[in-house]
């Protein structure tokens, strides 16, 4: 197979944008992400999006996004995964270019989530779960994830303030991020009196949602002299791990088996160990989910993801630097587009473009998009 | 790239069934498929749906089915393209094996129209169309396919009863398939008396909704003999082009150019021509729609699809056998399931499985699934 590179990268900011509509957010980042690789068409657009159908009432946004970008015609797909649906497109943009079936693709992650005519964003995200066994019985997305939180504490014997280094550094990075949706800086006494959303998940432990799009163009990386100003970066991995999608089937909820099966094979196709990971954008939807994450990613050891926050080891001079332009939590959680805005933002960084953000010396970016609580992993590993 | 064979195929009866939920129909067709290729395990799973979000409150079906079926860990994803959401994730699917990323891989389309929760199917089908310039103003999914045979008639000096032989022809086949879900045998006269549904379009005019599920395995053909007895049909071609979702963006409405363009690239690469193939499995979501896909995919001159179909061409005995276990009309359409069914038969009839449905000495077969109405259009090229 051969060697695949990112040659453009576009990204709208992450807000409310009560006057953007799904197809012209996605047109921003993709005519960016274009314009900044120099190309004016491409051989196919695969589109990640998971809401789109119940909240506005529009599937089928592979065609509908090529057209309104000027690309009638192309090849387009829409490619879910819950909230992995952004990484879940790029990965099959990643093989049909890496297999030789295209040479130029585009790939959009779009989320249009406030100014909704169907539907709640409480009930879109819950068919992330099981609906037959999970949401059925009342659990929604985040009380999902708060029984994860309150077992790691009961099992760890962590408090519910030891998670707060987490969002601090999401916060303090995002201060940095004109296309962050949450730019204030916060304190760990911030974090403990923010208002409880479910029990022990605060407002402050919990990403925000968001209206967002983010955009990249992949090619074979020996054409990616050819656009670009010569500002390519590499994907080296990429991979893909399933896990039960309800928790309670899980043998161990805790250990999340997708992240350590699909973060393992991303190290090996790169020949690399987590210990060559210059920064980390991990999917952070919530505090408990980016301690699961860096524990089964082989970065903290069980039971030890909230110290390496803790000990400054997640901020940009640390160890593991993750959400460095702010991560899930505080740059915007537009569901679908998260996985392409942790590339793009991986891309800044090996550019040497993340301005105030900037990670000193990032060769290697890894990023991480989930769907549900850890059933869907996305790992994407890039270089310079 | 690898050439790629299908070595596996499973399907469920198309019906209202009541009595199964989305995965246990999946799991039904990927059980059987599994086991007419005789393996127990796959490297990836790709599923087309279109509605399990909106109808039943369940998305992220790519690791939910993975698991069902006993899969669990495996790379997993769902595709989307509106109805043509079953051959896109086949096309995925393609892709990955063609390119060196898997070797054995299944397909699953699955439908779940009835029995449904939180919305009726006519909102759903809707979500194919553009939401923002159609679907606000009123339209349906079958009042958009009606503008354009009232067009057509207009255009074309056909009268509504002309089309009845699609319908005849879909009837007549699906008595044979045990699959079907509308196997009664149908007379012109009762295609003419058939309840209006949106004018010119009436009740049997209409492909039927229903729930199913197909699948089918595949792998590099060099290693197909490892596997399902010696049954293998491999895919000669695999197409996709897209055209503006709104059909009031197309500069002529009446000429599908994305079925044009998926199909001419896919005779292309079959290095055959549109009289090269035996049977044709058609999108006939509505008769106008299998008379414009006949005449764009070269198989009818412009204008001229209705008499193909007059003059009995389209019947197993005819030059160009269309929808031969019965075609969306009466094998019926669960919509992101259907370009499965249409693979699956194909490979029936290439197998010399199709019983009193045969055609005779059917070496090459094409299927042809598309969203919206022309918006999405993947075409597949299958030889025995």
């Amino acid at each position: 197979m051969r060697d695949v590179s990112v040659i453009g990268i576009g990204q709208t900011k992450v807000a409310e944008h009560w006057d953007r509509s799904l197809r012209h957010l996605a047109g921003d980042a993709v005519l960016a992400a274009m314009q900044d690789a120099d190309i004016e068409t491409a051989d196919a657009l695969f589109v990640g999006n998971m809401l789109s159908g119940l909240l506005t009432g529009q599937e089928h946004l592979g065609a509908l996004i090529a057209d309104f970008v000027g690309l009638r015609g192309i090849e387009a797909v829409k490619v879910e995964a819950a909230c992995g649906s952004g990484a879940a497109a790029l990965r099959m943009a990643y093989a049909a270019v890496a297999g030789g079936m295209h040479d130029l693709v585009v790939v959009c992650g779009v989320e249009k989530m406030t100014d909704t005519v169907n539907a709640e964003t409480t009930t879109g995200l819950v068919m992330a779960a099981d609906a037959d066994y999970e949401s059925i019985h009342g659990l929604t997305f985040v009380s999902i994830n708060a029984l994860l939180m309150r077992r790691y504490m009961h099992e760890y014997g962590v408090e519910h303030q030891d998670f707060a280094h987490f969002t601090v550094n999401a916060h303090h990075n995002a201060a940095g991020n004109p296309n962050a949706m949450f730019r204030n800086r916060i304190t760990v006494e911030q974090f403990s009196r923010a208002r409880m959303i479910a029990d022990p998940i605060n407002l402050l432990d919990s990403s925000g949602i968001g209206d967002g799009a983010a955009a990249v163009v992949l090619c074979p990386t020996n054409r990616a002299r050819e656009y670009g100003n010569g500002r390519a970066v590499q994907i080296r991995a990429s991979s893909m791990a399933t896990d039960a999608v309800a928790v309670h089937d899980r043998p161990d909820p805790l250990w999340l088996s997708a992240v350590e099966a699909s973060a393992s094979r991303a190290y090996q196709q790169a020949g690399v160990g987590p210990r060559d990971i210059d920064l980390f954008e991990v999917h952070d939807a919530f505090t408990i989910m980016a301690a699961l994450s860096l524990e089964a990613s082989g970065l903290a050891e069980r039971g030890k993801g909230v110290w390496l926050a803790q000990a400054g080891e997640i901020t940009r001079e640390g160890r593991v630097p993750i959400c460095t332009m702010g991560g899930l939590k505080a740059r915007g959680h537009p569901v679908g587009a998260t996985g392409i805005y942790q590339v793009v933002e991986v891309a800044q960084q090996l550019r040497g473009d993340a301005g105030e953000n900037q990670v000193p010396n990032a060769r290697l970016g890894m990023t991480q998009n989930i769907g549900g609580s850890g059933a869907t992993v996305i790992t994407h590993i890039l270089a310079a």
